[in-house]
């Protein structure tokens, strides 16, 4: 594992008094020690104690992963065969004291699958939610981390942008997405993109969710797009909302106070302050105009690895803003039936305040 | 719930003895109902009682893609706090009397967030492993959802030739592999793929799940191209191995062994044998031959909503082929420091036989 991660979790652990972790397949063993694998139906997992080699079980095919490493790491490979499974990870958790030990997991990642390999073999270990101390030493970004991240937004505004100018009236929603993952793509995009994009036009984009549909963009329409690049790992995640030819007076003015919104949010982050103050800021204003009720989702989520990642913006998470943090600041009203509209940023936590990483006009600009 | 596909989930949950299953966000979960949901930190989980509406529990941004339902089904949404959680959960189970019940699950997608939340509320329940249910159910598709992965295949196909003409030499995997993403999307896949292509020229074509690199190809390369496309949620799964300029007799020879051999499986796929028939038909081409050892890993695995999914096609599986099933064929031979070839095709079980989905020329196509 990379020893800088390595002793964060260390002193992580013995907040908690781990004697051990478990990890599967996933971020946050990519991110302790730079393997990316499949969450796949071979299970893959990573034991580590402090002072102490990982031990790691996967199947054999992954084997080659392995010639990149350069630290200590003790392997058990198994077949393709199933039934050769349980004897291997038996075999791997017994090489290190773990029977009577605390051993964290994190129940948001591990599977039943890889739980009950652990289980069987561990019946009287104590299996502790560790998410906190993972989320703890992911989610301040060093200066590289956010490097990447800018990067990847980078990558984002400039793929829309290509996309904007062959936007057309009659255009599926469908086919504006597609465009949209080819321009990611042409500007740099890793292929596995952190979500698929979503173009919600009219009432579709009263559901925040909306999968792209054959719906077909017409004059008078309002359409959110939610989209995001990929860039060594590290993601971004952003909304515009635009108008297809004019829109009526209430359509402006709620995008203006989803505007307000979103620049209140923003302005409110900083260090030592709880994540809540940016939900409050951001609700707020779409609470005084009397839209409360249709903002009906949290205000933002941490990015990095993962496009949902601690710090969760909400309003009761008391969890202390701290430099290096960085997330998503989103408000949106829905209007089921009509439309929705919504403006995401992407954010870091400074020394002395919150800097936005995406610079995307967030006006209501015109497409047709 | 699709009432055929509910029904044929009655009849193997009757088998298991099971009073209820309880299904995570996941493809099991579209499958059945048609939702669509993302595997994120909000859970999702579905408890199906035979006879009885299924109950779903969701966070409350979801509930707009519950509109398209028309069937019965009894929704408990939560807000954004997770403190929330676990008593929406409490009210979600407690609706179904399931305290000493036998309770079906999915170990390889549920994962410890929603069995902890599942359990906390049923200390007493028995909970099932009920793959081989969800996996009977599934594994078998009918026409449509043939003609899907077809027409997966057909995209998959289609945008690899266009890729083709675009290949030069000194062009990076990497690059490669993004302009097959992008041809996979101009040729009409949904833009959430399967798996991001492998593209593994040279040495890099020994470890069969490398990712696209830096490495540039050159004369004499041999190139893996792993590939596939998505089609109303239905995947295909594809590889072919070409060479770069004139290679060695060698790499001819190895070629047409893993030909024979793919051959060998395709053809040795009929119904009412066990899976493992195929595995033997091109295993033992390449035994015979002296490779045996370096052609580690199974011969395929089952495709459908998922990449990777039953019937897994390997020496120890005796399940039976029964018409519908849908699977890869993917022999290959690594030979480490030096190239790897592989050439994976998709096929179906027919009432007589096996038929390949796929009709990409399987020769060593020279490109440069």
């Amino acid at each position: 594992m990379f020893p800088a991660k390595r002793q964060r979790l260390d002193k992580k652990m013995h907040d908690l008094r781990l004697d051990a972790v478990a990890l599967n397949a996933g971020p946050t063993l990519a991110y302790l020690t730079g393997l990316h694998f499949h969450l796949m139906e071979r299970p893959i997992v990573l034991i580590y104690c402090p002072d102490q080699a990982p031990v790691l079980v996967l199947p054999v095919l992954e084997k080659a992963k392995l010639e990149q490493i350069d630290y200590p790491l003790e392997v058990y490979a198994y077949p393709d065969n199933p039934s050769a499974w349980p004897d291997i990870f038996k075999q791997a958790i017994n090489a290190r004291q773990l029977h009577d030990a605390r051993l964290g997991i994190e129940p948001q990642q591990l599977r039943v699958l890889e739980y009950h390999h652990l289980r069987s073999v561990l019946p009287e270990s104590a299996f502790i939610d560790a998410s906190v101390a993972f989320s703890a030493v992911r989610c301040r970004k060093d200066d590289e981390e956010v490097q990447l991240i800018s990067k990847a937004v980078a990558i984002a505004e400039r793929a829309l942008q290509a996309t904007l100018l062959q936007v057309k009236l009659g255009m599926s929603e469908y086919d504006l997405a597609n465009e949209l993952v080819i321009q990611l793509l042409r500007h740099g995009s890793e292929p596995h993109l952190p979500f698929a994009p979503i173009v919600a036009s009219g009432p579709h984009g009263a559901n925040p969710h909306a999968r792209p549909s054959q719906r077909t963009l017409a004059a008078g329409d309002l359409v959110v797009i939610d989209w995001g690049a990929r860039w060594h790992g590290y993601i971004s995640d952003l909304t515009r909302t635009f108008a297809i030819g004019p829109v009526g007076q209430e359509e402006q003015h709620i995008h203006r106070l989803v505007q307000q919104a979103n620049a209140a949010g923003r302005a409110a982050g900083r260090p030592d302050f709880p994540c809540s103050i940016i939900d409050d800021a951001a609700r707020s204003v779409i609470q005084q105009a009397g839209y409360g009720s249709q903002f009906f989702h949290r205000t933002g989520h941490g990015i990095g690895l993962e496009c949902h990642e601690s710090p969760y913006i909400h309003a009761e998470n008391q969890q202390l803003l701290q430099p290096g943090m960085t997330f998503t600041v989103e408000p949106g009203i829905y209007l089921p039936g009509k439309y929705g509209i919504r403006i995401e940023d992407n954010v870091v936590i400074t020394e002395t305040g919150c800097q936005s990483l995406s610079s995307f006009s967030r006006e209501l600009i015109t497409l047709y």
